[in-house]
């Protein structure tokens, strides 16, 4: 199992393979999005999971921030650091994962980048499109909005797979004012969207998956739905969960009562 | 120094930082290029070296493919996984040696990600742009082509500091038939160069660094040195250090004898 050899199999689902750089031509009047997520053992999943499901998390993480701006999916890079226990089976089955749903959202392979580490390592990168001048920010929330969450909330021990949710993002451009995805709880993505855009905001109740508590949602992450919001007068799919208010930029409460932007923290190790 | 200080660090140098995804506006009549690579801790450096020279030599390898495709940097997006010795000193070391090339260079910083693993771990994804078509790639060679290198090689052990052939790459464009980097050593990678053109090689010389030995120069990669050919009838800036021939896909020779296409393989785990 060598570089070349992961590379010729790879290119069967590739026309991008063979070069340094993936040549890509961009369509007229689109924006491109870039976005890029890890997917590192121990961290955001351990070795005894499956290695399709690995490879299903590691490009849907990536796909729910092209989710969250309204656009479409166009190309990954996928970059894959083994560890010394992958062998070539844990190999196909991580791309048969990843390919996978890159087929079904329309995502093309455009390349990446192959090393090896003690703990297996995969970024994906994902290049999107979006009529130009449309993508959805997190900066554009005002007073008075409703503020929504596309499903249930939990955290990753209640959330196994992800859903990247392209479809909704779709439906929400030229509706929401502002839109991100839940990847570090409720109550710090929230935060860091009414800080975008200068207001404060009320959270009155919270959708929970099953067996989910409310502190689980506003701090675990990893829960890969969308949080936005639309001006109240507006109808637009979802989970109303509160609204937004003139105040200190990122001021929060629950249930009336004052609530700290805390959540997952990916630069902090473990104790 | 959590996630959202570093965040808010990178913020001066950025104009992107505040959404899920970095929006881009393509210029008409461009390609775009893209490319992604890895540095890992005891792979790519070690912790002992300086951290402004591991953010440097972090994106001049991805710059270096940009350049092998004679084109100009525009975006990156750096991904850092931090280890548990790295301190906020080395992450502001880390950055200011990475968008030092960066300014220089004219490649903007468009996002990223932030985790931590036990080994540091850094992975810069390019994207680069080249007008409509013009891209350099691996598989133009042709029989009667000479082969050229952009300057002396040895490996990695020669080459403390990578400068990515930014201007020799665009000066390239209209010239050179087949073009690639050095980064796994010139027997590989000219291999890798003559299977993608469907012909063979023979190398006459190989100009060496001061100390450095042609088997480290054949063998031991991590050059960043453009490899490239063109008509024997044009003038191209460069060292000539062979010809292409009709032949085996990938069939090499060094001064008269049969070359074996090894080199560094960066799956491979040392022992």
């Amino acid at each position: 199992m060598t570089e070349d050899s992961i590379v010729a199999k790879l290119r069967r689902y590739s026309r991008f393979l063979g070069d340094d750089c993936a040549v890509i031509r961009p369509r007229p009047n689109e924006d491109l999005l870039f976005t890029t997520d890890f997917s590192i053992e121990n961290v955001h999943f351990t070795r005894d999971q499956k290695a399709s499901g690995i490879g299903h998390r590691a490009l849907a993480r990536s796909l729910s921030d092209i989710a969250a701006m309204g656009g479409k999916p166009r190309y990954c890079l996928v970059s894959l650091a083994l560890a010394p226990w992958t062998n070539s089976r844990w190999i196909d089955g991580f791309y048969r994962g990843l390919l996978k749903l890159a087929r079904s959202t329309a995502t093309e392979l455009a390349g990446g980048d192959l090393s090896h580490s003690s703990q297996l390592t995969c970024d994906v990168m994902v290049c999107g499109s979006i009529a130009r001048g449309q993508a959805l920010p997190r900066s554009g929330a005002k007073p008075g909005d409703t503020i929504y969450v596309s499903g249930p909330l939990g955290g990753w021990t209640h959330k196994p797979v992800i859903v990247p949710r392209l479809q909704l993002g779709r439906k929400l451009v030229g509706k929401a004012n502002a839109c991100m995805d839940i990847s570090d709880g409720l109550a710090l993505d929230l935060y860091r969207l009414c800080r975008e855009s200068g207001v404060a905001a009320d959270i009155q109740s919270i959708p929970l998956l099953p067996g989910a508590t409310v502190q689980q949602a506003l701090r675990d992450g990893e829960d890969y739905e969308l949080l936005y919001t639309a001006a109240a007068s507006r109808r637009v799919p979802g989970i109303a969960i509160g609204s937004i208010r003139q105040g200190r930029p990122g001021a929060l409460t629950y249930a009336g009562k004052r609530l700290e932007p805390k959540g997952y923290d990916h630069t902090q190790h473990c104790t």
